[in-house]
């Protein structure tokens, strides 16, 4: 079976690949487009894989693009592995309307977890009194709330709401978990559907997006979202930018409703220089870097790996799109 | 049995104290020090109690004295379950001297165990540097090494060594746990013993200080503790201040050895005016505060209602010290 990947992601992942003793012809590509087999250039002609890793190392590179486009030129592929998280962009659609199968990545959900969990603590625990107290000083004891007597909300359910779910638990907060579908999760308190969420915000401390956006999804946290918030609570969007809409945001923040928002995802990106969110005193902006810890290569490497694994054996797939996902 | 507690620690625990359904002679002490049964005023002559608990709500109060008092000079007192989590105050020493059994509190626990990670995770995750490019409008990812690449070391494993540990587990960092003899333990990666404390050092991110101030431990985070110490690294003393030698911390910290350090507790308390640890720039100092969180109080009195169950049927107590922790 041909496979295509950049010349990074074999370097990387050599060893392991002929481990699992399959028989391939693996044809990479490098930064300039090249394409090469064991070293040697080979024809474009000659190039049309089954299978295409779209690996991390290619975002931000004109490798991506040359991956992309024999995704979509190729006349035999039938399965894809991608580094993203989330589906929404709509290469993924024209991909997925071709017959081929797709699946994310889970390898962001640790690093974005670890995201969440950082941000929200510096603003839940009493850090920056404590700094000014030490700037005073001042020997004062300052009480705090413990995490374990907070109430968390999650819009979304997926491999990074599972991480940051998994990293809540030992601290005993109370996590409601949102779906499209109402369930049971022994990770949560409660796992409502979508149609509730409006009656749970009033009750949440700490309200995290971590959905995907979809026609469903988009615009989610609106005029009625925010007024439904509870005052001094905090707000956190490291899923798309999308979901929010951020005037009703801004006139949620004046009322407290949240009190504070951690955003590391916008409706535009790069956030426009003139955006309000930049210099707002309540607003702390991150540019979409929540994925970038420096586990996530490896993860993306491993998952590949497990994922081929399971295509060559003809078992299910890890984290495959669905085709209502990206809008199909 | 009687027993003497604070009219406050009374008022919150009757309920379940009348369900424990035993035959008890509750004396509670007010604010003036005056003695009461069923609301009505007692002699002291007629106070002589088989159990004290010197309850979280009676320290910095009039009553601690009292309870220490009827303590050291009543006849029969048999246990007391105290607020305390170390037991290194003389106090206890003249107690435990007197044959009386003494259970300490693990109700501070989670609460440090919040300020402990909280803390942490500021320093470790790029808060400060997501701010920066913040304030200058600056749209650029910052690459981050994630918790799960980082080693921790704590010495101790009591109630908040454990604590700080379980909320640890999920994010996948690599755990030594230091304690007079090693071992094995779920949460850990390894127990070794204090004898190998210097070997591990060298390895640590994250260097946490969570045991008992004892005569073996008095001084132990000293000039050869910091120089085997990870340039680079943090360092968190939440346990007692008589641990650290400050002016070896001092010189550790020019050398980055270690490049932050974070103390709750001092060798003197409240931390002097003139003390050099206020202002140095890698160094957070907070007022003995990791105990502030609002579940505590609760779960002293749980642990409290637990231990004098257990008590009156004869059983093992919780968190019992040993004559040896006091210095016996």
């Amino acid at each position: 079976m041909q496979i295509l990947m950049s010349e990074a992601a074999h370097g990387r992942v050599r060893n392991p690949l002929a481990d699992l003793q399959l028989d391939l012809d693996v044809v990479t590509v490098d930064g300039d487009g090249a394409l090469k087999r064991d070293n040697a250039l080979v024809g474009a002609a000659s190039v049309d894989p089954e299978v295409v890793w779209v690996s991390l190392d290619t975002f931000k590179s004109g490798q991506l693009a040359h991956l992309f486009g024999k995704l979509l030129t190729g006349t035999r592929v039938k399965w894809t592995q991608i580094f993203a998280a989330g589906v929404d962009n709509p290469a993924f659609k024209a991909v997925m309307a071709k017959g081929i199968r797709l699946t994310k990545s889970s390898a962001q959900g640790p690093s974005i977890a670890e995201y969440v969990i950082a941000h929200a603590f510096n603003l839940l625990h009493p850090i920056e009194a404590q700094r000014k107290a030490q700037t005073a000083h001042a020997w004062t004891q300052i009480d705090f709330r413990e995490i374990a007597s907070t109430r968390w909300l999650m819009v979304g359910f997926g491999s990074i709401g599972y991480e940051i779910a998994r990293r809540l638990q030992p601290f005993n907060a109370q996590l409601t978990v949102v779906r499209r579908n109402a369930g049971q999760d022994p990770l949560a308190a409660e796992v409502i559907s979508t149609s509730d969420l409006l009656s749970r915000l009033p009750q949440a401390d700490v309200v995290i997006l971590a959905c995907a956006l979809t026609e469903e999804t988009k615009g989610l946290a609106n005029d009625a979202f925010f007024q439904a918030m509870k005052a001094g609570s905090l707000f956190i969007n490291i899923a798309r930018g999308g979901l929010v809409d951020e005037a009703a945001l801004k006139a949620g923040l004046e009322q407290d409703k949240p009190a504070r928002a951690v955003l590391d995802v916008f409706e535009t990106e790069p956030l426009p220089d003139t955006s309000w969110l930049w210099g707002h005193p309540k607003v702390s902006v991150t540019a979409h870097g929540s994925n970038a810890g420096d586990g996530v290569l490896a993860r993306g490497d491993k998952l590949f790996l497990e994922n081929l694994s399971r295509y060559s054996r003809g078992e299910v797939l890890l984290h495959e799109a669905t085709r209502s996902e990206v809008g199909l």
